[in-house]
């Protein structure tokens, strides 16, 4: 009779913690078997009994309800206020504005000599200083720009197989944006480093004159948007163009990009293959070279599967960091908004121009100033002085041993140029916090769409509507049980960042899935694939973590393969600084995807 | 198709508010009655068929479920941070310890002969500082006292119908307080103006050398007290002598004090009727004169509700400023601790002694410094300049129209005697408030008794059964709904206080009610009386605002009135102001009770 209690946190560190992550269980459907598994949950008596079975299986009641916790529930992430200061970082001023923290995030970066100049440095990708550069030197104006990726989206349009990159795209709109744009280069009136350069907006981001369908059929029919999202009118005042909304996994509820309504998009390194999502577009537009960056949101690692699937660096900043007013924002607290880019300088630059937090924001740890890193004054030689966290077990139990061999390169690589140690770490309880963030996405996701009409819910795809369907199961207690799954969690993590700067793993268990034929225009349920692919996603997410994705090589089947570095709260600067470094090492290790648009030349 | 959605707060306010209060719908029952449909609850098809309907009877899903909120969840009271210091009040020093606290309490009281040297002073009850001169005076000692309570509880137990108190009283360690209290008078060592003083704690605050059952059988099997609450230690600490567990209404699920394992607690006005509850042994116990203090906790009106039945002074001070560190605390984003008393100035002693954070709490917004009022230097004749703030036709509602009317009767004293004016107001959206805390209420105490044995849980009362089925029934969404709600409602309150400084309502809609025979011994289930209880209890828990049941009059059955006054966030001071005014205006219209321990003579 005795009941179950979670030990108290500074219990379990002292024990000797062995990784228990269990494997996503579930059937993986498509096509007629997905149509009647969603039909059955929807029967009172049988679909109780399958979905209370399902989270049986995937130990949602052992962990929520057969168990006491008494550690405080965490509603949103809280982080120790007595955090050191980052090393060879520089403040951004609070008080500028987006123009002037570009400017600023500029300066830190090393001098280099472009692309154009210099056709002997490694290049896979144009970066934003290649476009200020073709467009200063006259060589492109931003309206030409503009016109050849209307018109690469146009002809993608009709390949076979078709290539669907954004939802909605106004060609008057973009044009208008680039004569702006090619005006103010005229008159040397640049309002910044990334005036004119294109910009791919996910498509549950408010951006005007769009309506965000946040990849549904139907939300604009019931939400209208009245302003730009704040980070995107950010960018905006920097001189920016939107070139449109990119597709999305619908609602974001899925991490292959799959959507049956608006078209699934397709990996630009295998078009058989996943982009991974649910920021799927804006992985494969800068994956492709169509723009070279984009916005996504990452609720449950949105932003990092697509770029690791893609080959892009990809910023999950701390939640917080960059306000989350203006988008269709379910993940109350999760969610953050950031850059998808193919370089970390641009990735840097972007990010800079659109952190900030809005009087709206409710958070409950303040954050602290928002830093960039020194790329250019030699600092990057004390690299070596950071520490690097590895669970090993953890690490290397890839579904994907590649990944792991690939992952485990890159690091030997940068201890080679830089000295940078890796120390082995334990993090405790990682299959409580993936249940814990799993009904955390639940519960927001089943609040942030109730009130909407039933009709309107069943418009949504099978897959969401499978999901949505265990998302509803999740009771007030569940809820809370995950608040206290999330203080715990919060302990481990901050325990590890006592001794290690950056914790990395691989960003995600497997490289690009196949796209199965049938899950084009019916959708596919498959929660074993979606666990690899989020198999270590969840922390910063749950956590509010800053994270980033590297790339770092490839597999034998040609795909990408990501890097995940995570950091202390606030602490995007450090990330940003190793990337650059990583990225850098790896670039002969990379290579440019098939499908490729020269948009500069 | 087009969902419903709730209107921007800031529009609310232009538009024409009307009272918009529910009934609360439920079958009333008792004895079989109420075993059947106990039983009936937990089956699967009937039972969730009999608790929708319950739910959507009482608009759960139509406030919660049916419609679009578009605010941002407040999972804690966040109160504005410019709030405007208060006046006619002293600053406690943040530093100071218990003794220093309650020192400086006490210089900011009136200099009053006592009850002993001025027999013509208005009397009903011995207040702190009569111990005080009863036992430095040598009339009686603190052991004497001690040995007269433990007798008269051990007597009361004997009588027709059997009066219960306490769950728990040793009197050996009862005895042992107050010998060492005694010798420290001897020696003129005495703690502070607290010594000596008998002191009552609910039966779900931690006090050793006792258990804490919370009013179950049960929860002393799984639950080890290990040391003192610590707004206990620090009472302890003034040496206040803790006398025993007061009886409580199980895991405070209850407005009545209805408890069939450990007894019901009696009301000294009238011993056929309810105490009100869930602090049903702290009323009763300070209502007979007992001891001059208790400690209850209020998550639901808890504190409030047995004082305004019994004639007390009941404090709820404002969320945060008294730690809950050692309390069988389920409510966690609502629940405070607080002294019920006979008198204002012993609820200013009591709070002052016992107020201040503890490292663990986990508060969203920062407690203002502490303030006791200015009682002593002329300051109460500047009241005039307060403002109180009503809203008639929610005040009027009373289910006993003498209520309001006796409260009304002493708010016109309080014009006369201070000049204080009353001003209209009107709080929208008070059923939305209601259902929002009842959502609060219900997913808590769930979530807190989740991980617990089945077969513990099937030892609870019906009641407690049948309220935690309906508990259980809350999803994840409906938390959120109600957090949102709470945003709303915190404008809508801050709007409010913008104009007035105090909120007044009656404290019940009714005075005590009957206790049905049967149902000593089986329990009730009586949620239209609850609703009446409770019609104005809610926002101090829900918005965590301070409030105070001042005993304004009796009805016409003899029954004591309260009127409630609800403060700006961190103001008790203000409160325990008007309190001592309004409890001075009153003393002529109020009685003892027919059952009063006269413990100093």
């Amino acid at each position: 009779m005795a009941p179950k209690k979670m030990a108290p946190v500074e219990e379990v560190l002292q024990s000797d913690v062995k990784l228990n992550l269990s494997k996503v269980v579930a059937p993986k459907l498509t096509g007629w078997q997905l149509n009647l598994f969603v039909g059955i949950q929807d029967f009172p008596l049988l679909g109780g009994l399958i979905k209370s079975n399902l989270m049986r299986l995937n130990n949602i009641p052992q962990y929520l309800r057969e168990i006491i916790i008494s550690d405080t529930p965490m509603y949103q992430p809280e982080y120790p206020t007595n955090q050191a200061p980052e090393a060879a970082v520089k403040h951004l001023s609070e008080e500028s504005d987006p123009t002037e923290r570009v400017a600023f995030a500029l300066e830190c970066l090393p001098e280099t000599t472009s692309h154009f100049q210099n056709k002997s440095l490694p290049f896979l990708y144009w970066n934003i200083r290649d476009y200020v550069e073709a467009y200063t030197t006259g060589r492109v104006t931003p309206t030409q720009v503009a016109e050849r990726i209307i018109a690469a989206v146009e002809e993608a349009k009709k390949k076979s197989p078709s290539l669907i990159y954004f939802i909605s795209l106004l060609p008057e709109d973009v044009l208008k944006q680039a004569a702006a744009s090619t005006e103010r280069y005229k008159d040397g009136k640049m309002l910044s480093v990334l005036d004119g350069v294109p910009l791919a907006v996910k498509d549950d981001m408010d951006c005007l004159p769009y309506p965000s369908t946040a990849g549904t059929k139907w939300l604009p029919q019931v939400r209208e948007v009245k302003e730009d999202a704040v980070a995107v009118a950010r960018l905006r005042s920097c001189g920016m163009i939107v070139i449109g909304k990119a597709v999305m996994h619908e609602l974001g509820m899925g991490t292959t990009g799959n959507n049956p309504y608006h078209g699934t998009a397709r990996n630009p390194h295998d078009l058989q293959r996943y982009t991974g999502g649910s920021s799927s577009g804006p992985g494969a537009i800068v994956s492709s070279g169509l723009c070279p960056v984009a916005l996504g949101t990452d609720v449950g690692g949105s932003i990092r599967i697509p770029s690791a699937l893609c080959g892009n660096i990809g910023l999950k900043p701390t939640f917080g960091r960059i306000t989350n007013e203006g988008l269709f924002c379910v993940g109350w607290s999760m969610e953050s908004c950031g850059p998808i880019t193919a370089t970390t300088e641009d990735a840097l630059l972007v990010y800079a121009a659109m952190l900030g937090t809005h009087p709206a924001d409710k958070l409950y740890s303040r954050p602290l100033p928002p830093c960039v890193p020194e790329l250019n004054t030699g600092s990057q030689a004390t690299l070596g002085s950071l520490k690097l966290g590895k669970y090993s077990d953890w690490f290397n139990s890839t579904f994907d041993k590649e990944v792991a061999e690939i992952c485990n390169k890159s690091l030997e690589l940068l201890m080679q140029e830089f000295g940078t140690e890796t120390k082995e770490i334990t993090l405790p309880e990682l299959d409580e916090l993936r249940i814990g963030h799993l009904t955390t996405v639940g519960s927001e996701y089943a609040a942030g769409l109730t009130g909407y009409d039933k009709k309107l819910l069943q418009k949504l795809s099978l897959e969401t509507r499978g999901t949505l369907g265990l998302f509803n199961e999740f009771t007030a207690s569940d809820f809370f049980a995950a608040k206290k799954i999330r203080r715990r969690a919060m302990y481990f993590h901050m325990h590890a960042f006592g001794t290690v700067d950056v914790i990395v793993t691989p960003t995600t268990g497997t490289t690009a899935p196949v796209i199965p034929p049938a899950a084009l225009s019916v959708g596919e349920s498959d929660l074993t694939t979606t666990g690899n692919l989020m198999r270590f996603i969840q922390a910063p997410n749950f956590l509010g973590l800053p994270a980033i994705s590297v790339p770092v090589g490839h597999d034998s089947k040609g795909l990408p393969v990501g890097l995940q570095l995570i950091g202390r709260p606030w602490e995007e600067a450090t990330l940003l600084r190793v990337a650059a470094a990583l990225e850098e090492l790896c670039i002969p290790l990379r290579k440019r995807p098939s499908t490729f648009y020269n948009i500069l030349e």
